[in-house]
C-alpha cells in the first residue's frame, strides 16, 4: 500500500539464476541490487496454509466497527469488545472449530489463521474471543463428551452463554496441579461441590468473569469417595439472564490492566457451589452416581496433561497473533524509516531518509528477518496443530511434538513482539509514542502475552526438560562402559573445539580472510550446523552437570536443578531459534522465482547471523567459532542489511496489509507529503533571489 | 517498609573486617551470610547529596491528591495534572531554582532532585512540572534577561503563566538547527513576525500546547537584514486569559500518547505572528531597534550549542526520574518474589518462594546492581550540574563536561528504567499486569523518556564524536612518523592481546582454574581495566576506521561515517557503563560500616560482571578475556546472585520508599497473608485427618 514511489526501482520480477543456482548470498554490489521479490508471491507465502481465511478474517476487519479506539474508556471499551464478539458470531467467524452438527466447520488450522489476524483490528478483540471460543468453549468440546456438546455448544458459539475459563488462581498461575479449588462429589445428591477454601484458591484474571461470563469452566481438584483424583474441569454457571450472580459465586473486577482493556477480566470465588454431576466434563475421567471414578488413562500425570494439552490452541494462537501484531509494527516503522528525513548526512547534501542511516538498518532489518522467520515456523505449527487436531495424525507422540513446538515457539515470538514493537516505537521517535500510530497500543496488548497461556520461562523450561529426556532416551540400554566412553567423547569434543578449532577448519581459512570467503563460511549449511550445534552441546552440557541427582537427595537435587535451571531455558531458547530458522530455510527453499529466493535468502541469512552474533560469546568459549570469524559476523549483518535496505519496502508491503489495517498516520505517506513540501519550500526561495543568507557565509565574505 | 519477617535474619549491623580490608568479595558461604546492610545509612547513600530535598518531595506525595489514578480518562487526568502543579506551587516546590529575588531558592541541585522524586506521584506530574518550569521557565531564565526575568519569571514560577516550550517540529525532532519556523525582524515596528512556513515546521509534542498554555518559548531561525542568525528563543503569547488562540496561532492536540496522558501534548503554529522585539530572549544574541545583530559568541556554531547547553537540566532530571522509577519498579518485584510460592522445588517440600530460584536471581538480582550504579551515577552529574549552574564551577570546560556526562547517563538509565520495569512486570505474572501494581503504567509513561530531551541514540552519538575529539586531541601536533608508530602499536597491541593473552596473564592463571583464582583475577582493578580498556579500544577502532575520511569527499566520507555509525554508538554506551560503574565504586569505598561495604562491593561485583557478560563476544575477540575466564563470568554471576539473595530485601528496603509511595497491593504483604493462609488451611486439613488421599497414594497400596 505504500507509495510505489518509495522504491528506488519497481517491484517487478527479475528472473536470474545465481553461479551455481545455489540460495546463498551473492558477493558483489551489482549482484545485491539487481534482484527484486515478487511482493504478491511472498505476500502468498507469508499468509500460508491458510492464507484464504487469513484474507477472509482481514477483510471483515476492514469494517472500523471492530477498531480498537484509543483512550477510549474501559467500561466503554469492555461494552464495545462484546459487540464486536456478536458482530464476529454474525460474519461466521465463530464457529469453524466446532463440528458440523453445530453448524461448525470442523476446520481447526482455519480457525486459528482467522482469530490470529483479528490481533490487527483490536488485540482485546482477538483474546476475548480466545477465551468465549478458544478456551472456555474448547474446555467444553475438548475436554467433555456428546451430551455437553449438545446442550453447551449452541449458546457457546452463538455467543447466548459467554462463558470465563476459570483455571488460574490467585496462588498459583502456571502451576496448574496445585490450585486449591475443590468439587467434592455428594453421592447423596448427585452433585459436585465447589468450593474455594482461601482467598489464595479465588480464580483471578479471567477474561468474562468480571461483566459478561454467564457460566465458567472451572478446574477443580476432584474428589470422590475420600481421594483426590486431581484436577478436572466442571461447567459452573456464574449469573443470571439478568446478570446478577447465582448463589454462593462471587465476583471481583481486577480493574485497569496495562493492556486490553477491552476485557472483563475478574475473579471468581465458590462458596459451595452445587452442580450436576453431568456437569463434569468428563471425556478423560468419569464419577458414576455412586461416586466411582473411572478413567481411560491409568496415570494421574498423563491424564493431568492430556487435559492440559487439548488446551494448547491457545498457545499456537497467541504465537500467529504475535507475529502479525509485531509485522504491523515493522510495516508502520519500515515505511516511516522510508519517508522521514532527519540531518543531513555531513556531507552538505539535503537531508537523508532514516532508513539510509547505518544505526536504522542494523535497528530494524534484523527484526524483520525474525518477523519472517516466525511467520513460517508459524504456519509449521498450524499445521501441526491442524493435523493433530482433524484426528489426521492424532497420535501421542505428535501431541507431544505439538506441545513441545507451541511451547517452544509461543516464547520466542510473544517476547520478539515486545522487542520489536518497542525497537519500531522508538525509531519512530515522538510520532511513536502518539497513539494513532498503533505501537504503544500494540506494545500494551501484547505485553501479557508473554506471562499468560503459559508463562515464557515455564514453557521453555518444560521444553528443556522434554531435551533432557530425549537426550538420556540415547543412552538407554547402554552399558556403564559405553556411557564413559561417551562421556570421554564429550570432554573431547568440547576440548577439540576449544583448541584446535579444526573440525570448521576456520584458523586456516580466515587467516588472511576476506570478506568473500567470511560469507562463503556462514552460508546455509553452517547456519545450521552451528544453531544446531549449540542446541546439542547446550543439552549436553545440562544433562552432565545434573547427572550427579540420582546420587543425591531429592533436596539436593532440586537445588543442584535450581543452580543450572537458567541455563536450561537458555538452552530451550536455543532450540526455538533454530525451529524458526529451519522453517524459514524450508520455506525459501520452496520458492521457485530466483529474484525472490535470493532476497530471501539473504533474508534467512540475516536471520542466521543474527541469531550467531546474539550468542556470539558461547560460540567463542565453547570453540565454534574463531575469533576472527566471530570478528566477521557483525561486518557480515552490516553487508547484508545494506543489501537488503532496498527491498526493505517490498519485503513489508508484502505482509500484504490494508490501510483499513494498518490506519498509522505516519505510514499513510503524510510524511513524505511534509517532507516534499518543505523541501519545495526552500527550493522556491532559493529561487526566490529572497532567501535570507547564513550568518557563516556572509562571515566568509 | 516490608515485613521484617521477610529476612532471614534482621538487618542488624555486623562490624567485621575481611581478610586485608580489601574491598572485595570473600569466598566462602560463611562470609557471605555474615555482614548486613545498615539499612538506613545505604538510604542516606542513594538519597545523595539533596537527600533533604528529597525527603521533602517524597512527603509532600504522600498526599493522595498527587497519584496517578488507573485509567482515568485523558481529560480528567489533565485537569488533575494541572491541579497538581498548582498545589506544587502552594507547597513551594516550584520555586527553588529561580533566584532569591523572585521568591526563590537559587538552589539547582536540590531543584531537580526534589522533581526527580515526583514520578513516585504521577510521572505526568514530573514531567508538566518539568515543562513549566524545567523548559518554559529555564528558557526564560537561562536564555533571558534580567528584563525577561522582572517580567515573566513570577508569572512562571506561582503559575499564573502555563507555558509551553516550543522547540521540536514535526519534520525536526533531534535536528534542532534545522528547524524551519521563522522569525523576521522588522525595523519598521521593532517586532519578529514568528511564522511556520510549511506544516512539517509545526511545532509539535510540546506540553501545555493543547490546552493548558498561555505563553511559549518558541525557538525559530533569527532573520533580520537579509541574514539568518540561526535559532534563537522567542517568548511568545498563544492563549488569552479565557483560553481563546490569540490571533495567527493555532493548536491541535496530539491526544492519546503511550503514557504520560495527564500532560496535553499538541502542535502550535503560527501565522505571521508579531512579537515586540523585548521578547526575544537575548542572553546570548541581541538585535538593536535597527535590526543589527551582535552577540558575544562569534562563532555561529558555538552561540547554538551554548544555548541549547542551558537547557541541560532536562536530561539530568530524566536521569535521575529514571532511577528512581526502577527503584520503584525492583523494589515491587523483589519484595513480592520474597513472599510469592509457586510449584514445589521438586522436592516434594513445601512451595518455593520466587526469589529462591536460581533465574528469578539472574533475572531481577543485576538490574538492582544496575540501579544502584544509576544512583550514584546520577548524584555525580547532579554535583556537577549543580556547580556549572550555581557558577562555581562555571567553565567551557566544566560544561562541555556536563553535556557529554548528562548524554552518557540519560540514555543508559532511561533504557534500563524500561528493560528492568518490563522485566520485573514479567517476573510477577499475571499479577505485574495489573495496573495497581505499578509497573505497567511506570512503563508505559517511562517510554518517551528514552527519545524524548535528545533521542538516546542521537545523544550517544555526540558523546562518541566527544569521544573520538578527545582522541584525536593526543595526537595534535604529533608528525607523520609518530604516528606511524602508534599505528603499529595498536595493531600490535591488539594481535598481542589476540594471540598471547599475556598481559592479563590468564592463560596460565586459568589452567586448573578454581572459582577462588576467577574471582581473585576479576575484582575491583580487573573490572575497571575491562570496562576501561573497552572504552579505549573501541573509540581507537572507530577512529583507525574512519582515517581515510579526510582523503574522502564529503559524500564518500559521509558513507564512511554512516558505516561505522553503529560501532560509535556502542562506543559511547561503554563509554556510559564505566561511567555508572566508576561512580558506584566510588560510593562504595566511601562506605566506613564493614558489613554494608561488603554487601554493596558485592552488588558492585555483580554490575561490573553484568557489563562484562553483556559485552563477553568483544572481550573475548578483542583478546582481553581468555575463553576459559569467559566461560567462569556467567558461574561468578550465579554465586554472587545466591550471595547477595539473603540481602535483597535489605538492598530494596534501602530505598527509603514508604507504603505512600509503594502502593502496589502485591508488595503490600497481602501475599504473604495470602500464603500463610493456603498453608495454615492444608495443615489443619492434614491435622484434621479428613484430608482426601492422593490417587498415587491410593494406587500404590
Amino acid at each position: 500500500m505504500a507509495d510505489a514511489a518509495v522504491r528506488s526501482k519497481k517491484p517487478a520480477v527479475h528472473k536470474r539464476t545465481p553461479a551455481g543456482g545455489a540460495p546463498t548470498a551473492p558477493h558483489t554490489a551489482a549482484e545485491a541490487s539487481e534482484p527484486r521479490i515478487d511482493v504478491n508471491a511472498v505476500t502468498d507465502l507469508l499468509l500460508g496454509t491458510w492464507a484464504a481465511t487469513r484474507r477472509e478474517a482481514r477483510e471483515m476487519i476492514k469494517d472500523p466497527a471492530f477498531w480498537r479506539i484509543d483512550g477510549q474508556p474501559m467500561p466503554e471499551h469492555r461494552e464495545r469488545v462484546l459487540s464486536q464478539l456478536h458482530l464476529l458470531v454474525e460474519h461466521g467467524g465463530s464457529r469453524r472449530a466446532f463440528p458440523e452438527e453445530y453448524g461448525g466447520l470442523n476446520d481447526n488450522g482455519a480457525n486459528l489463521a482467522g482469530f490470529m489476524e483479528l490481533v490487527l483490528a483490536d488485540p482485546s478483540l482477538q483474546i476475548k474471543s480466545g477465551v468465549q471460543w478458544g478456551l472456555f468453549g474448547s474446555a467444553i468440546y475438548q475436554l467433555g463428551t456428546k451430551k455437553h456438546h449438545d446442550q453447551w455448544l449452541p449458546g457457546v458459539i452463538d455467543l447466548s452463554i459467554p462463558g470465563a475459563f476459570a483455571m488460574t488462581e490467585m496462588g498459583h498461575g502456571s502451576d496448574v496441579a496445585a490450585i486449591g479449588t475443590t468439587a467434592t462429589y455428594d453421592p447423596d445428591t448427585e452433585e459436585f461441590v465447589i468450593h474455594t477454601p482461601f482467598r489464595a484458591a479465588t480464580k483471578d484474571y479471567l477474561g468474562n468473569a468480571a461483566l459478561h461470563g454467564k457460566a465458567a469452566t472451572v478446574f477443580a481438584q476432584l474428589i470422590t469417595g475420600g481421594v483426590n483424583y486431581g484436577v478436572h474441569c466442571f461447567y459452573v454457571p456464574i449469573r443470571d439472564d439478568e446478570g446478577g450472580m447465582l448463589p454462593g459465586v462471587t465476583s471481583e473486577d481486577d480493574g485497569v490492566k496495562g493492556g486490553l482493556n477491552g476485557i472483563d477480566n475478574g475473579r471468581l470465588a465458590f462458596d459451595h457451589v452445587r452442580v450436576p454431576r453431568f456437569n463434569l466434563l468428563d471425556r478423560y475421567g468419569q464419577v458414576a452416581p455412586d461416586g466411582s471414578y473411572t478413567s481411560d488413562i491409568a496415570s494421574p500425570g498423563r491424564r493431568f496433561f492430556t487435559m492440559l494439552g487439548a488446551l494448547v490452541q491457545g498457545r499456537v494462537s497467541l504465537d500467529g497473533a504475535a507475529t502479525t501484531g509485531t509485522a504491523l509494527a515493522l510495516y508502520i516503522a519500515l515505511t516511516y524509516a522510508n519517508q522521514r528525513r532527519q540531518f543531513d548526512s555531513g556531507a552538505g547534501t539535503e537531508e537523508v531518509v532514516l532508513l539510509d542511516y547505518g544505526k536504522h538498518q542494523r535497528r530494524l532489518l534484523p527484526l524483520l528477518a525474525q518477523n519472517y522467520a516466525q511467520f513460517f515456523a508459524n504456519d509449521e505449527l498450524l499445521k501441526k496443530f491442524d493435523g493433530v487436531f482433524s484426528g489426521r495424525t492424532d497420535t501421542p507422540d505428535e501431541r507431544e511434538d505439538l506441545e513441545t513446538l507451541a511451547a517452544s515457539l509461543k516464547p520466542l515470538s510473544t517476547w520478539n513482539a515486545l522487542s520489536t514493537i518497542q525497537e519500531a516505537r522508538e525509531a519512530c521517535g515522538g510520532s511513536g509514542f502518539i497513539a494513532e500510530n498503533r505501537f504503544v497500543g500494540l506494545h500494551q496488548d501484547l505485553d501479557v502475552y508473554v506471562t499468560f497461556e503459559g508463562d515464557n520461562n515455564i514453557l521453555l523450561q518444560l521444553v528443556g526438560k522434554r531435551l533432557l529426556a530425549d537426550y538420556a532416551k540415547q543412552f538407554k540400554g547402554k552399558d556403564a562402559a559405553a556411557l564413559a566412553r561417551f562421556a570421554v567423547g564429550q570432554t573431547a569434543g568440547k576440548l577439540f573445539h576449544g583448541a584446535g578449532l579444526r573440525q570448521l577448519g576456520q584458523a586456516v581459512a580466515d587467516f588472511g580472510s576476506t570478506a568473500r570467503s567470511v560469507e562463503l563460511g556462514l552460508r546455509e549449511d553452517q547456519q545450521h550446523e552451528l544453531l544446531a550445534g549449540r542446541v546439542q552441546q547446550m543439552v549436553a552440557d545440562v544433562a552432565a552437570a545434573l547427572r550427579p541427582a540420582s546420587k543425591l537427595s531429592p533436596a539436593e537435587a532440586a537445588a543442584l536443578f535450581n543452580s543450572h535451571q537458567a541455563e536450561l531455558i537458555e538452552a530451550a531458547r536455543a532450540h526455538g531459534e533454530l525451529l524458526q530458522w529451519e522453517a524459514f530455510t524450508d520455506g525459501v527453499n520452496r520458492i521457485s522465482d530466483e529474484g525472490t529466493k535470493q532476497v530471501l535468502t539473504w533474508l534467512r541469512d540475516l536471520f542466521g547471523m543474527h541469531l550467531i552474533e546474539k550468542h556470539l560469546a558461547w560460540y567463542l568459549i565453547n570453540g565454534r567459532l574463531s575469533t576472527q570469524r566471530a570478528a566477521s559476523v557483525s561486518r557480515y549483518i552490516d553487508r547484508l542489511a545494506a543489501r537488503l535496505r532496498p527491498h526493505a519496502q517490498d519485503l513489508v508491503d508484502a505482509y500484504g496489509f490494508e490501510p483499513e489495517h494498518v490506519r498509522a498516520p505516519i505510514a499513510s505517506g503524510a510524511e513524505r507529503r511534509r517532507q516534499d513540501e518543505a523541501r519545495e519550500y526552500y527550493r522556491a526561495l532559493a529561487a526566490s533571489g529572497e532567501a535570507p543568507v547564513s550568518e557563516k557565509s556572509l562571515k566568509k565574505k
